[in-house]
């Protein structure tokens, strides 16, 4: 599947915006974005977006990716992987994640949670490599047995994948135990953290995972544009022996300027760093476990929320993950008028994908989401109901 | 080359910025960004990026990128190019634009005008294509007979490159007289306008080109982490024929977003896409023409001021860019010492590279710069110069 069709008619965000003459914009209610990302930003870090542009290679930007570097690692729980952050999405952080430890040819075993695990076979198979894909139905984890058959049953596998949250699905996957079958295996191990890093724990290093990779645009609070990873030494080596077929991608072509920001290699979104130093900032004055918490406490409320308004988790009970909600709509509700009802409300919520669509809508609340948000959400959702039924 | 060394203590922008408590910051004299690229933005742009985010499968966000396909074309002068616009930057263009019309095993003729030149065969190599790169001395043009004898001397080459401003020596190309030699070969054309898309005039229809490819960061004028291509109809029939060996840079991804960008492939960097728009509206508004002028006029006073001082073009006079100059400093001059004096000024100017390196400045002059810049920079220079000698 080259693309996914989404609703034409979302009309979010217009709803509540006025244009001002010539290119100022003035908003008399921002719409809420409880999309599973791109999230809502902070005051801070929309100032700083707004700040003066910066040298890509000034000692100011180099002293924010090294700050960047050291945030990234306490959200995912490594004391000395490397970090690397350019401009991009997850997508590419998850190709680099795929092209810089498995060859043409060999085999990667991929936890398949839905549409983003799939997405790690398709670029395998884009670059010849040899996906083995272990498929859960949407809304289950994939069994532990599954993934050890697909580990064994031929040559070993050089990646092993774990979607550590599936946005399509909102299933949240045991990173722990999957890891340690990958590493048995002798696979590296990449965790797509793109819903997860920043609100959900990830122990890198306690788990024996290689590489977590993520978006800026999601638990981590920054606007969409950057790809980062989180290298462990063991990937680095596995690199070293690779003869990688990319450019930009290529991590090794970035490590000189990991090693000193101040060196060029490609022109650094400085903006973006700029923006990602501050929310890596009100992250650590949060405090993670207090953000940790955060997190589950605000999926609790919303979802008890939406439980009392006939809407039913799609996810099991067991692997809910904190950061986004796949809700199933009360019988007899049109799914797509619900979502129109709740944008003319001011808020904006996301379809069902593959096969959810039609039935379900899907509640992102990561970042900086929290109780005043989900209070919004709900009383738009009762108040579009009400006109629906 | 993996990476260029650059100066470590440039000091840049640092010198007048003051940190206010917490994450906030004052600036009391915006330091003014002279290098070529990124460029001062505009304070309409600057808003832009700090507009609330956006969804990217909005319609507004779709509005936004049918409207910054029209400012491209009307930029690179097509007038039915296909625009693609993701995260990235302009070395991702650059990879795009060989990979999506060679295969490995093809030769690639390169048109090199410095170390920017260089770089499309650094990245055709990297995929398996065999580069054939004519390379002029630095600070002047490519002969004709060259570019000639590497487009018939073997196998006819898949790709020509031609980079219109190359950023390492200042040349401007004759993109009109190389993208024939290409043509007339059967080679698909590109165009890297990194250092020249909405400053200096491009007639993709009109010269035969079939891509022209650059970053948001230079003349366009916004915040860096786009990549921007506009593709002809005849590069498309080509991509078709290819089996691309990549994922998030395969153009064929893109097309069904290019169609509908309410639809979804990877995220969009939605807050750089509406400050593109923005920054688009200022360029129309201004009127290409005008803004070119702008250009010519901008980069002859800065030169003649500059020349009053001691400095020396390194670029042939016959070749000089409008949208930056690379200068050598005057004879017993310190080159670090004199952007450091110019920084302490508040002016940040880059150091030579290559050949170039140790005595010469390049000096930026693109986007929003006009004759105040000019008159700050030139006076800056002066004043450190009077430190120095």
């Amino acid at each position: 599947m080259l693309a996914l069709e989404l609703p034409r008619r979302l009309g979010a965000q217009r709803t509540n915006v006025r244009r001002a003459a010539g290119t100022a914009r003035m908003t008399a209610v921002d719409s809420l974005l409880m999309i599973p990302g791109p999230t809502p930003l902070s005051p801070a870090v929309r100032a700083a977006l707004a700040e003066p542009m910066r040298s890509h290679t000034s000692t100011e930007n180099a002293a924010s990716m090294r700050r960047i570097a050291d945030g990234v690692r306490a959200c995912v729980g490594s004391r000395s992987a490397r970090v690397y952050t350019f401009a991009g999405s997850g997508t590419l952080a998850m190709e680099a994640a795929l092209i810089n430890h498995a060859a043409p040819g060999d085999r990667v075993v991929v936890c398949s949670h839905g549409f983003f695990g799939d997405r790690f076979s398709e670029i395998a198979s884009a670059h010849g490599m040899h996906p083995a894909t272990v498929q859960a139905p949407w809304g289950s984890a994939v069994r532990v047995s599954d993934v050890e058959r697909a580990c064994s049953e031929s040559a070993a596998p050089a990646v092993l994948t774990i979607t550590h949250v599936d946005t399509s699905t909102g299933v949240l996957a045991d990173c722990a135990g999957l890891a340690r079958i990958g590493r048995d295996a002798g696979a590296i191990v990449v965790v797509d953290g793109v819903c997860a890093t920043g609100a959900v724990e990830e122990l890198m290093d306690g788990w024996g995972v290689d590489v977590v990779l993520t978006g800026a645009q999601k638990a981590l609070s920054v606007a969409p544009g950057l790809a980062v990873l989180a290298v462990s030494e063991r990937a680095q080596h596995r690199r070293a022996q690779l003869d990688v077929h990319a450019y930009y991608a290529d991590l090794q072509r970035w490590d000189p300027v990991v090693d000193d920001p101040t060196r060029y290699f490609s022109t650094h979104a400085t903006g973006l760093l700029r923006a990602l130093e501050v929310s890596l900032d009100e992250i650590a004055a949060e405090g993670l476990p207090a953000r940790f918490a955060r997190h589950r406490h605000v999926a609790e409320t919303l979802r008890s929320g939406f439980a009392e308004l006939g809407f039913e988790s799609l996810a099991g009970t067991d692997v809910l993950a904190p950061t986004l909600s796949v809700l199933s709509v009360p019988s007899g509700v049109d799914e797509a008028a619900l979502r129109r009802g709740l944008a003319e409300r001011g808020v904006v919520v996301a379809g069902g994908l593959g096969p959810f669509a039609g039935r379900a809508i899907r509640v992102g609340h990561m970042g900086t989401v929290g109780d005043a948000e989900v209070s919004r959400t709900l009383e738009a959702a009762s108040n579009a109901l009400s006109d629906l039924t």
